[in-house]
């Protein structure tokens, strides 16, 4: 391949664009790979089309590889399978909806364990046909609130996604298996960076899930790790239930006037000046937080709930959220509290709340931390201004309608596999593995009649890698501050070829050597531009391709100029600048050929 | 490659969907290469995924070797570009229309003139920059009123779309050429027939527009051709227009009673009994038909058009239809006469139509057939029941608002150049060209600066090819009453391996040379499933691979079978069986891989 910067789609851009947060999109955008066609919709161009060619191509061998099957779905489907899983309504927003000229309902897929399992049912019936994995790479859509950084969060999006079929649960276990290692080789032959973390199954439901996480400060999501091998996703993670207390020598709850502590902050300075504890001081801890939201439903009913945490922590709103998985949580509003009088805020307690506390049914739902077991005290509000109530003891003076894990986990809290203290970090979802079990098949009526020739019911796993973030990811990993450094597998070429002047010697050598190495089965993207050298360079560093060949003054010397884009591929750490290695123009083709092959098997 | 027919995902059918009209729709769904997921909507199994794999090939492959830049868009797109050039209201109810989260108006895109022009604006700014060709194989929407035939007419589909930008109408005319002649490559590849017919512009809008149609009886399109060498979709054929007749002896108009004559037959009988001609009989010719009907602009505004036609031809919907697009064409119905009353049904008549007749602003439009020229004299309706009006004469008596191409195309008319008379033929469009011009480019302000620094406007061109169509195109052609008979270069394999009996030695030899073949890079379906010979065969031929080859009883002899399932590919007629060639098993694997060179290089 021999691509020419003369007439190669491409124009590189001084500036940042306005609305790029992170580098990878900001790189992409200005090294002319991908342009915003819309909120969340980006548009490929050739640079960045032939690095997503790559991508896939890799995740493409690694699924042929474990016996997957491509197959290619529509984007576009009817309502139907989707209103009998349930999902039409629990995407909630976040899903395209649209009709057609006869007013049918369809959607713009954002996952497509439906069809699959409507496919499958269509085409097999016997447990002979079993096991079976499907996959296609694909367009997806999702209706994102706040569509961002590029690539890594968009509404028009490409995955791969495989959706394995078996008969039991042993073979459900042998093909997430077999994906989550395709997984580990597809990641590590792009050289990303992965964690494999414990994960909720949120809006797909099943029985076990884990994500693939790249590390990387910019990510969305947060994960824990221990030193003992313990990982997940925030939201995954469990309290460990510590043991219940005795409390028959606890005094009784007493309600005390504390004036303007509206926060925990103001309430546990007043409570060590005016009800000092003889033992130690009062601490955030010994509070119990009262916070109100409003719950809504997929299907829009909105209610509100109390979530009960030690008032050391804040409620973390994307944990409580996927506890409550499909439904949405809102902050509550003035209305809210107009409407339940018995909220007085800055001072809410567990006697309003839950029907066990307040004997009426349509008393607000109360919800409390794992840690509030039988026994601990609290200080917490006593529903009146200005006043809360100290040695409340719970399982004695209150209890809840259940717990809830909402309550944000902090750095050095225990692993709840007993594994030692928990570290956070961030990263990007770029592979989510999940074990469906027979929700779909169920739902679907897929069944297959077993050795007996007595229907079972197909059991699913999904396993999705997010194709157009992967790239991002790479972009993400892959950059210093004068643009990207592609790894030599998935760059958008091999060489960057520099005509570093407009002599005719200076021509002629760079299209016999763009020739010589396209001959070779190099890729090339010979800059022929009548442009300055300096702009040249600049370009070349930032569309980043590994190898970077210079054709110029030392020409005169018999010579062209080669050096590596990556200190990686120099085997010097990052930020240094790999050296310019002088070759003989004779020998430079045959040089460069050896370095790339190199380079491509890594 | 080596598929297992054991384990590849895949089921044919013995019977034929119920609803699949043409052959193509029949066998692909019978021998599992796509899947209904809606109307107008599939799914592509295994099978299916590595033809269309294989024809974008040849598409990608083509565009790229004159030039063409690869890009790929979102297929959802916002409303906006759409709106500035028209076409959101244009495409009426064919689009797709949604709107997200926010209710910000979206579409999914038929076609993509808007945002390429617009990416070209973002990028490109000197005549220094042109010319430019960029091209993508996308998914494409169309709310089709009526998907049908499978993928020949459906509503998500796959297309290649390009686009050429230049500073003038001499580069138009180069681009337009050089993707003409690309168009021809694809399709002699392809081994698809094809006519190249002139067309009308429709939606797209633009001076030139070619289709490539590819003859067949089940296709959508008429066409006419001639002897002398012109050819054009039934749409854009243009009726000679006859010299004007002077009319100084013409008797003056007369109006008879005609009782019991509402249709054209009994008007004619009745006017050779009653009011005989002494020089020849009247026919229908002689009479002028003004057919009723409600044209519907993009915005919804119905108006009544009355088209005059000489009675000895209908008028042809589908011609109407273009001659007023976007405009779409209803039937008038009771409530329109109702509305009207000057309209009488069976005696309508100039009279009563067209502002210049009646001197009324609000009369309903009248647009006359081009051969009724000044002069011409004929039998009409005289908008009384049961009366018509005899020697009205064109351009003394009546005029109308102007002209129309509605009346149907008969085989036999003459050419519009001259060229002799018309043919016509039924053919499936596989490709579209279009001279856009500057239509696009000054809707959205697409300029560049020329060599004296003056802004001018781009001008362009677009060009299609229906890529998923073309598979079923392939399908029409290469078929027979077995099934299906893939050319080798986009057969999804190039043999398939029976392995006619179950004992140990045709299976070891199977294995064995299955994997010789893959190891010469053949692609082999290898039949290894416990099914009787006659089913194995039986999916041989529907499935429609270029080499089938037996292993069974003559193994005994040191023999395998080999056969080509196309009587093309052995120099047969259509319709022949090509004979079986016995092969010494030692020279099997070198003898198939000859036979799979020599069809892939054609």
């Amino acid at each position: 391949m021999l691509l020419r910067m003369s007439t190669l789609f491409v124009r590189t851009l001084r500036e940042d664009p306005a609305d790029a947060e992170v580098p990878s999109h900001r790189l992409l955008v200005r090294a002319g790979y991908i342009r915003r066609a819309a909120p969340g919709i980006y548009s490929w161009l050739p640079l960045g089309l032939r690095v997503l060619a790559k991508v896939e191509q890799v995740v493409r061998e690694e699924m042929d590889a474990i016996g997957a099957q491509e197959v290619h779905f529509p984007a576009l489907l009817p309502r139907e399978p989707y209103e009998r899983t349930g999902r039409w309504t629990e995407y909630g927003p976040n899903l395209f909806r649209l009709h057609d000229r006869r007013e049918n309902d369809y959607l713009l897929a954002p996952t497509h364990e439906e069809m699959f399992t409507l496919l499958v049912k269509d085409l097999y019936s016997s447990y002979k046909d079993l096991p079976l994995a499907l996959y296609q790479i694909q367009t997806k859509y999702r209706d994102e609130a706040r569509p961002r950084a590029g690539l890594l969060r968009g509404r028009e999006f490409i995955m791969k996604d495989a959706y394995s079929f078996d008969v039991d649960d042993a073979g459900l276990d042998a093909a997430y298996l077999r994906q989550r290692e395709a997984y580990q080789r597809v990641f590590t032959r792009l050289g990303l960076d992965y964690v494999i973390v414990a994960a909720m199954s949120g809006a797909m439901g099943g029985s076990r899930s884990e994500e693939f996480l790249m590390p990387t400060p910019v990510g969305e999501d947060t994960f824990v790790r221990s030193a003992g091998g313990y990982a997940a996703n925030v939201e995954a993670v469990t309290t460990p239930v510590p043991d219940a207390i005795g409390y028959d020598d606890a005094p009784a709850a007493h309600v005390e006037d504390t004036p303007d502590t509206p926060t925990i902050d103001t309430l546990v300075a007043l409570a060590n000046e005016r009800f000092a504890r003889p033992d130690r001081d009062w601490t955030a801890a010994d509070t119990l937080k009262n916070v109100v939201v409003a719950v809504v439903e997929p299907d829009g009913a909105r209610d509100l709930l109390v979530v009960g945490v030690p008032g050391d922590r804040e409620v973390d709103m994307t944990r409580l959220e996927a506890a409550l998985a499909p439904a949405a949580v809102e902050a509550a509003g003035e209305a809210d509290f107009a409407a339940h009088p018995e909220l007085v805020k800055g001072y809410i307690g567990p006697a309003a709340l839950g029907r066990a506390n307040t004997g009426r049914q349509d008393a607000i739902r109360y919800l409390l931390d794992p840690r509030v077991v039988p026994g601990t005290r609290w200080i917490t509000g006593a529903n009146e201004p200005g006043r809360h109530v100290f040695d409340l003891v719970a399982g004695r003076d209150f209890v809840a309608d259940g717990t809830i894990e909402a309550a944000e986990v902090r750095a050095g809290d225990p692993a709840p596999d007993g594994s030692g203290p928990l570290e956070l970090a961030r990263g990007i979802e770029i592979g989510h593995i999940f074990a469906l079990g027979r929700k779909y098949a169920e739902a679907l009526g897929l069944t297959v009649l077993d050795e007996n020739g007595k229907a079972v019911t197909v059991t699913m796993g999904s396993y999705g890698i997010g194709v157009s973030r992967a790239v991002a990811a790479l972009a993400e990993t892959n950059h210093d501050d004068a643009g990207l450094a592609w790894p030599a597998g998935v760059a958008p070429a091999h060489v960057y070829l520099v005509a570093a002047g407009k002599d005719e010697a200076v021509r002629a050598e760079c299209e016999e050597l763009a020739a010589d190495l396209h001959g070779q089965g190099v890729e090339v993207i010979y800059d022929d531009r009548n442009e300055r050298p300096g702009v040249k360079f600049a370009d070349a560093e930032l569309i980043g391709v590994p190898i970077i060949v210079t054709v110029g003054r030392s020409l005169a010397e018999g010579v062209v100029e080669v050096r590596l884009r990556r200190p990686a591929d120099a085997g010097l750490p990052a930020g240094e600048r790999p050296p310019v290695e002088r070759v003989p123009v004779q020998d430079a083709a045959v040089r460069i050929g050896g370095l790339v092959a190199s380079l491509v098997e890594g």
